[in-house]
C-alpha cells in the first residue's frame, strides 16, 4: 500500500515530501545528545531528593521523612503525569484514523517537553547558585509546561509532522518559561492551576500557529476529518481521566495543608457543574436534542480551566459552581458557533477546538482569578490568611493583587499570540515534510499502519464494487 | 440518518416521542442553578480547606501540615473517583451499540449527583450548625452515594432516557443519605465499604425500578442486547479500574492508620480469589469449557462488594480469601441461571446483571459484617481496639453490634426496594422521553452518531445485498 | 460457530484437544483452597495493619497515624498494581484476535500470582517466627513477583492454555522467590526496580520456556499474527500507563524519603529519554521514515526497565537519560534484528518481543547497577549515606558492592534459564490443552466469542465472495 492511497498522486499534486527518515531521527538524537549534555552541567539533586536528606532532616526541627516534599507532592504529580500522556493522547484519538498520531506524537513531544522545561524553568528559578537541583515540584511544573505545548497540537492536529511538532515543542517550551516567570515572579501574579500561564498561552500559540499555516484547500481530506464509532469512545477515556484529574492538576504546587486541599475542592465542584451546562446546550443545539459526542468530550472539562488560577483561592463551593456553569455554557457555544466562524472569517483551523476548551475558558479563568483576588477580605481569609507580603496567599494587597492577575493575564495573552506566529512562520519552510492538503489527518503519512486493515480496504472496496455495478446497470 | 434506522416505525409503532430537546436541558439547568443557590446558602469550606488552618493546627499540639486530613485521604479519593466515572462507565460499554450512552450518561448522572449528595449528606451530619463544612471526605463520601445510582443504572442500562436517569438519581441521591443515615447513626451499623448502604442499597433499587418498567416486548431489540468484539474490550478498561482500586474504595473512609491500612489488605486479597473462581464456574458453565467475558467483566468484582462491611475489621486474610471463593461462586451462578430466572418469572429485565454483582454479594456482605462483629474477641482486637464505645472499631459490645449490622442491611433492602418501586411509578409517566421497545440498546436514539459509520452500514447493505441475492436465485 | 472456523480441521490436523473444561476449573478450585488453608495456618497482620497499631505507635516516640508505612507506600502500590493489571494486560491486546487472552488470562494468572506470592515471599522473610505478617510492602513486592511471570507470559502469548499459563505462574513465583531471596539476602545485593530478579528473570524464564515450546509449524497461523488498527490503540493504553506508573515501580519499595523521591526521578528521565531514541530508530528502520507502532508501544519502556536496579542510586539525572538513550536504541534494533534471529537461528518464538524490552535492558540495568555501586564515593553520597554496614545505601564497601551487584546479575540469568528449562518440559506434556499451530493467537479457542461478531465474519464472506468470482471469470 502506497503513501497516497487513493492513486491521486500523480494527477492532482501529494506532491509534498513526507519523507522523514533522516529528519525526524536527526532532531531526535541531536536534542537528546543535547539533553544530556546540558543535564550533566547543570541539573542535580535537591537536599530532599539527595542522600545529604539524612542530615537535612537533622537540621530542621528533627523532620520525620514523611515531611519529605515528595509525600505532599508525589500523588498529584503522577495524577498529573496521567492527564499529560493519557488524558491528552486519548482525547485526542477521535478522528478515524488519526489515533496514531494523536497519541504516538503526544507521546513524542511530552517525552522531549518536560526534559527542556526542567532546563529552562530551572534556569529560570536558580540564577545565581549555577545548578538547577530538582525535586518531585520540578517534576509536576515540567508537566505541567508541557501541558501548554500538547493544547497547541491540538489546534495544528493532523496537518504537521512530527518534526514540525518537535520545533514547536522546542520553542513552546521555550516562551512558557519566560511567560510563567514573567507572570508568577515579576508580576508576582498567582497561577496555581494555570488558567493564563498554561491554558491561555498555550491556545493562543496553537491558535496563531494553525492562522499562519492556514491551509485553504484543507476540504480535500474533509473525508477524515470525522469520527467513528469506537474512535469516540477511545477518546472518552481522554475525557475522563482529564476531568477526574483535574483537581490534582489545580492543586499540585499549592501551598502544603489547606491550599493543595481548597485547590481539589473548588475544581471537583467547577467540574462537576460544567458536566450538566455542556449537556444542556449540546441537547439544544442539535436536532430532536440529541447529544454531540464532541462537546461531551470537550466542553465538560472548561470548569476546570477556568477554576485552575483561583483554585486556592477562598472562591467559595457555589463560586466554583458559578465558574463551571458559565464555562460550560460559553465552551459548548463556542463549538456550535465560534469554530465555524474562526475557520470561516479569520482563517484558523482548529482541529480539537482548543479555542473553546482552552483559550476562552483560560481567558475567563484569569478574569475570576483577578476579580478573586481583589475582592479578598480579611474577613474570609483571616488575618494570617492575607496579612501582604507575609501571608501564604498574596504577596500584596487584595486590590494590587487583582490587578497583577489581570496583567499577568495580558502577559500570556501577547507571548502566546507573538510566540505563535514568529513559530508558525519558521514551520511554514518547505523542509519539514508536512503533509498535502489530502493527506492531512491520515496516520498512513507517518505510520506503519497494519497491513491488513481489513475492515477499511473491504469497505473501500465493497464501496467501489457497489458504484462500478451501479454504473454498469 | 433518521431516528429510526429500520424504515419500520411508520408500520410497527416507534410511537413514542424521544425528542428531548427541552425536557433535558430544562432539567440540567433547573437543577444546577438550584445547586448553585443551595451551595450559597449551606456549603463553605471546613477548617481543615479553609485559610484559618493556619490557626487551627497551631491549636492542635502543633500539628505538622501534612497532618491535614487531604493527605491521609486524597490518594484514596481520586482511585474512588477513577472507579466511579471511567470504572462504571467503562464497564457498561459492552453493549454493541450503547457505549455512548453508557459512558455519557454515566458522566452526567454522576456529575450531578456528586452535588446533591454533598447537600443532602452534609444536611445530616450538620444539624445545629446551620452550615455544611465540606473537605475530602466529604467528596469521597458524596462519590460513593453517586456509586448507588450509577449502580442501579446498570439494571436499566439502555432503556430510559437521559431525563429519567436525572430524576432517578436525585431521588436516589435523596433515599441514599436518609438510609445511610440510619444505618451508621441511628443503628450505629458500621459500613466502610458499603456492602449495604451502597451495594444492596444500589442493586435493589435499580431492580425494583426495573420491574415497575418491565418492558413485554424488549425481544424487539434483541439484536442490539450482544457485545462485538471490541465493545469487551472496552468493558474490561472498567472492569480493570474496578477490580484495581476497590482497595481504595474500601479504605477510603476507615479510620486513619491500621483501619485503613487493614481495609486494603482485606479487599486486595477477596478480590483475588474471586477471579479464581469467576474463572471456574465460567469455564463449567460453557460447553468445551469456554470463558464467558460477561462473568470475567462482572463476577470477578464480587469479592470488593462483599468485603465491603467488614474491610475495617479483623477479618484475617484467609476470612478474606473465602469470603471472594464463595462471591465468585454465587455471582457466576447468578448470571447463568438467576438472571434468566429473574427476566422470566419474576418480570425483572438486568441489563447488566446487577443482582448477580452488587444485589447478592451486597447482602453476602451484610451478613459477613454482621458475623464478624458478633464473633469479635479481645483476643483478636486487642483491649484498647475493642472496648466498647470507647474503642476504635465498635460502638458497641460485639454480639449486639453484630444484631445491629443485621438490622442495617435490612433497612438498605427495604429502603432499596421501596424506594425502587416509587420512584419506578414515577418515571412510568409517559412524559419522559424513553426508547421505544425496538429502540433500546441504541445510541441513536439520543446521540448523534458519526454520520459515515462505514463499517456498520457497510455490512447492513452487504447483508441485504446477499439476502436479496439468495431470493433470487 | 465452531470451534476452527475455517472447516479445515478434519483434513489438517486440528488434533489437539483444547477442551479444558474439567482442567480450568480443577486447577482454579485446588489452587484457591490450597491458598486459604496456607493463609489461614500462616498469614496475619503485622503491627501496622492490625488493631495492635494504637498501641504500637505509642511504643515508638508517639507515632502519628500518618507515620503508618500505609502512607508511606500505598500511592505508589495503587499505581503498581494499574501496571500489573492494565499495563501489562493491554499492552498484549495488540494482536488482532487474542485481545481476550490477553487482558483475560492476564488477569487470571495476575490474581494467583499475588497470593503465591505473598507465601512464598512470606516464608522467606520469616524465617524463625512462624507467621507471616504483611502490610502494604509486601502486596507491593507480591505485585512485582507476578510481574516477572507476565513478562514470561508475553513470550508465549497465543500459543498456551490458561492451564499452561496457571502452571508456569506458580513455578514461575517459587522461583522468583528463590532466586529474589539469594540475590537481597544472601548476596547483599540492591535491586530497587528489579531489573535483574523482575526483568532478567522473567524475560529469561519466558524465553526458555519457549524455546521448549517451540512450534515449527507455527506460521499456519500467521493470518493472525498481526494487529489491526483499534488493538494498535488499545496496546497503546497498555504502554501509557506502564510508562506513566515506572516511576512508582521502581521507587515502591526503596527507602522513606530521598530514596523514594531520587527513584522516582531517576526513572522519569530514563523514561523521557527513550522515548526519543525508540522515536529514532524506528523512523530509521523503514522505509520513508514511517514509524513502527511496535516500537512505540513497547521499546519506549526500555528505560525504565534499565533504569530498575540503580533507581535509588546517587546515579544523577544525566545518567539516567544516557542510560534510557542507550536502551531505546539497543531495545528497538533489538526488534528490527534480533526477534527475527532468535526465531530463525535459536528457534525462540518471542510473541511480544520480551527479549528487547525486559531481557537487554535488564542486564543494561544490572551492569548499569553494578558500575554504579562500585563506583560510589562518600563525595557523592556523603557520609552518612554511605558508612559501610551502618549506611542507608549499600551493605558493603563500593567496590565489594559492585561485585555483589554482578553476581546477582549472573543468579537471575541462571535462575531463568534453568528454570524456564524444567517448567517448559512440564508444559511439553500433551495434558495441558494447548491449541494447535493453526489455532494459535485465537481467542476462538478458549472464549465465547460474540455471536454476531458481524463485520469480522462479513469481511471474510465477502473475500470468499470475491475471489469465487474471479475464479468464475
Amino acid at each position: 500500500m502506497g503513501n497516497c492511497m487513493y492513486g491521486l498522486c500523480d494527477s492532482f499534486g501529494c506532491s509534498k515530501n513526507t519523507n522523514i527518515r533522516l529528519k525526524l531521527p536527526a532532531v531526535c538524537f541531536i536534542w537528546q545528545i543535547a539533553m544530556i549534555i546540558l543535564f550533566g552541567i547543570f541539573v542535580r539533586y535537591n537536599e530532599e531528593s539527595d542522600t545529604h536528606w539524612i542530615e537535612h532532616k537533622k537540621t530542621k526541627r528533627n523532620l520525620s521523612d514523611i515531611e519529605n516534599d515528595f509525600y505532599y507532592r508525589y500523588p498529584s504529580f503522577q495524577d498529573v503525569h496521567v492527564m499529560i500522556f493519557v488524558g491528552f493522547g486519548f482525547l485526542m484519538t477521535f478522528l478515524k484514523r488519526y489515533s496514531f498520531g494523536a497519541v504516538g506524537f503526544n507521546f513524542l513531544i511530552a517525552a522531549f517537553g518536560i526534559q527542556w522545561a526542567l532546563l529552562m524553568q530551572g534556569w529560570f528559578h536558580s540564577f545565581g547558585t549555577g545548578k538547577i537541583l530538582i525535586a518531585v515540584e520540578n517534576l509536576i511544573n515540567a508537566d505541567f509546561c508541557v501541558g501548554s505545548c500538547l493544547i497547541a497540537y491540538g489546534a495544528v492536529l493532523g496537518k504537521v509532522s512530527p518534526v514540525q511538532l518537535l520545533v514547536m515543542t522546542l520553542c513552546g517550551v521555550t516562551l512558557f518559561a519566560i511567560d510563567e516567570f514573567i507572570i508568577l515572579n515579576v508580576i508576582h501574579a498567582k497561577d496555581a492551576g494555570g488558567s493564563m500561564s498554561i491554558h491561555t498561552f498555550g491556545a493562543c500559540y496553537g491558535l496563531a500557529i494553525s492562522w499562519v499555516l492556514y491551509r485553504p484547500d484543507l476540504n480535500q481530506s474533509k473525508r477524515l476529518l470525522g469520527s467513528v464509532y469506537h474512535s469516540d469512545v477511545f477518546a472518552m477515556i481522554g475525557t475522563l481521566f482529564l476531568w477526574l484529574f483535574w483537581p490534582s492538576f489545580n492543586s499540585a504546587i499549592c501551598s502544603h495543608g489547606d491550599g493543595q486541599h481548597r485547590a481539589a475542592i473548588n475544581t471537583y465542584l467547577a467540574l462537576a457543574s460544567t458536566v450538566l451546562t455542556s449537556v444542556a446546550i449540546s441537547s439544544l443545539s442539535k436536532d430532536k436534542g440529541k447529544l454531540d459526542m464532541v462537546h461531551i468530550q470537550n466542553s465538560t472539562l472548561a470548569g476546570g480551566v477556568a477554576v485552575g488560577t483561583a483554585a486556592e483561592f477562598m472562591l467559595m463551593p457555589y463560586g466554583a459552581l458559578i465558574v463551571g456553569f458559565c464555562c460550560g455554557i460559553i465552551s459548548t457555544l463556542g463549538y456550535v458557533y465560534v469554530t465555524p466562524f474562526l475557520e470561516k472569517n479569520l482563517k484558523i483551523q482548529d482541529t480539537c477546538g482548543i479555542n473553546n476548551l482552552h483559550c476562552m475558558p483560560g481567558i475567563i479563568g484569569g478574569i475570576v482569578g483577578a476579580i478573586s483576588a481583589a475582592g479578598a477580605t480579611e474577613y474570609v481569609y483571616g488575618s494570617e490568611g492575607l496579612s501582604p507580603y507575609i501571608g501564604t496567599m498574596f504577596p500584596m494587597v487584595p486590590r494590587l493583587q487583582g490587578g497583577h492577575q489581570a496583567a499577568g493575564l495580558c502577559v500570556a495573552i501577547v507571548f502566546g499570540i507573538g510566540g505563535g506566529i514568529a513559530v508558525g512562520t519558521v514551520l511554514k519552510l518547505p523542509i519539514w515534510g508536512d503533509p498535502a492538503d489530502d493527506n492531512c489527518f491520515d496516520d498512513e503519512v507517518y505510520w506503519e499502519l497494519p497491513e491488513d486493515e481489513e475492515s477499511h480496504s473491504v469497505i473501500l472496496e465493497y464501496n467501489n464494487h457497489m458504484r462500478n455495478k451501479h454504473q454498469d446497470v
